[in-house]
């Protein structure tokens, strides 16, 4: 019997008596979570339902062997990036056209229309695509997706990546940039962001102009961020096999993360800008899904944000996994995503 | 090669091709995932990690057979939480008085310091529970952490429980309270909200407003929130064993559900608020964790109160299982949420 009234007290009372499950039994190192079925949520709607219903992908052990081989994957992954991007912006009617900022490649992305009083407003774009994939064209999908739901033009960012051109080629061409646009726009018109990858090096971008001396944009979009480029932070481990974008660390992520620090530690404050110092940053809003193999590093981000008295909202979504709120488009969930961001860019962009 | 290929493309492109992985492979009604082991987070305080290190309670098949073997079990449990609020009570300087109001059961709940100008403010607090647990001075003890934080006078309301007064006896003692509390406030001065089950019970309390024309209170605190009594959405079953506090749905949450909602439709709106109308509601916050079973619950919530156009804003905690914020006091995290929470209320509180 004293059993029994155990095991219950070590489950509800908890809420009520504040946890007090460990009286009963030791803490442990790790907690063994045994196998398990996820169906498919059918607490969204049903287009995010086929999105979500989408194998986990397999573990990959090979990696290329040399950069002949990265760069053969590279170009397979785009081509498949470029044709997305293309339908997009062909069906939301945004001009994508190629062009020199600071000496680095960009694309001037012009949605069909520009609200009212956003004309000299720009979002700078900075893409995804785990610091190895989406050159060219390949990652304009996002900066489509934005241009469209801001209602404002937008520069995206087509940076240096390895193998050729790994840490620090990347956030030295966002800063070449920014302090190109900075020659012709007020910082307070400006904002700038962008998804994993690319909210990572948005995130770092912050940490150089702090550095530098350099003015900040008027708010950013930090998209379920590559904030940590090392194997920490709860979901990592939680959500490993149960997001169907991302998979697991170690394999793909992992070596596309080495290949892009190039023997630094992950650890460098540039390279995964949680461990830096997020005082003074503009208002961020950040997204994730609680799929999301990098919700810890979107919480995470979040906290120490706010801890550093940022204004920052965190929006998370029922059963996403990594940035599914660019997959599922048009999902009305990867609306309501864009809508929140647009939203959050009016109340804080000076016009 | 190919295969090579596909894999690679499956994972990693995805973030720059939006979601590309379904194109190889069938899309499946269940995601099977393996077991696992998850360390304790390092991304959170040590006095946090203590916490998250505690063992999921065991499954549970045995349930009390009748009203003699319920009440045992809530004595035994009460018991804990109680001498948890007293210790917290008398640690913190906090008077908690019983008291009727609206000819229910309550507890004034008053802090060692009561900030300048809060004097007539007030926090009606809703305990959590599982709708069974949390009898008289039980359940105080978020009460008394929420007066300390907050710094103003709370009114934690004693509702009546299962076996002997299941739904709506809760719901109508909390509407009872808050229409007396109406006669002496004006609601632009006064907030609502608590944890789990008091989180539910608070959005059933708002849907009881609309319908019977009741103003309502100026903010809400819904604490990851027993929104939906049902077994659904996704950290429901993602979460289920990965959960410390609440371990899984079934046997002990489902227990007591049901002992609560008394035959009824579990999905009924005010058993399950998030099955109700949202429009109209006051600003909310919302905290949860990444290990929470009702994180979904919590971003569902977040995410309709957003789309009715309710001001909401959504915390979560890195490693946090069920209401943890509560259960790790004083961990630095809890203190953080509490001070979130304060702040919310500051914002929308009138003097």
């Amino acid at each position: 019997m004293k059993l029994r009234v155990n095991r219950w007290t070590a489950g509800v009372v908890t809420v009520v008596a504040f946890s007090i499950s460990a009286c009963a039994q030791d803490a442990a190192p790790y907690l063994s979570v045994p196998a398990r079925d996820l169906p498919v949520p059918k607490t969204v709607s049903p287009e995010l339902q086929k999105v979500l219903a989408r194998p986990v992908p397999k573990p990959v052990t090979e990696m290329p062997a040399n950069a002949e081989g990265w760069k053969k994957l590279q170009r397979t992954a785009d081509e498949i990036g470029t044709a997305r991007a293309k339908g997009l912006a062909e069906k939301l009617g945004v001009k994508v056209e190629p062009v020199q900022v600071g000496g680095v490649n960009c694309y001037r992305v012009t949605p069909k229309e520009i609200a009212r009083g956003k004309e000299k407003n720009l979002l700078v774009h900075v893409h995804g695509g785990a610091f190895v994939f989406g050159a060219g064209l390949a990652a304009t999908g996002e900066a489509v997706l934005l241009a469209d739901a801001c209602k404002m033009p937008v520069l995206s960012v087509d940076y240096r990546m390895p193998p050729d051109y790994p840490f620090p080629a990347a956030p030295d061409d966002v800063m070449a940039v920014w302090k190109a646009v900075l020659k012709e726009h007020d910082p307070a018109t400006v904002v700038m962001g962008g998804t994993s990858a690319g909210g990572g090096l948005t995130m770092t971008a912050m940490l150089r102009c702090k550095a530098e001396g350099v003015p900040m944009p008027a708010a950013l979009f930090i998209g379920t961020p590559g904030a940590d480029l090392s194997k920490t932070g709860d979901t990592v481990f939680a959500n490993a096999e149960v997001d169907h974008v991302l998979g697991r660390y170690e394999g793909r992520i992992e070596a596309c993360v080495r290949l892009y620090a190039a023997g630094r530690d992950l650890k460098e404050p540039l390279l995964s800008p949680i461990y830096g110092d997020l005082a003074g940053w503009p208002p961020a809003i950040l997204i994730s899904g609680t799929r999301d193999m990098l919700l810890s590093s979107a919480v995470r981000t979040h906290r120490k944000l706010r801890a550093a008295g940022v204004p920052a909202e965190l929006h998370v979504y029922e059963g996403q996994s990594h940035a599914d709120y660019l997959g599922a488009y048009p999902a009305p969930e990867s609306k309501d995503a864009l809508a929140e961001i647009a939203a959050f860019f009016d109340r804080h962009l000076k016009r």
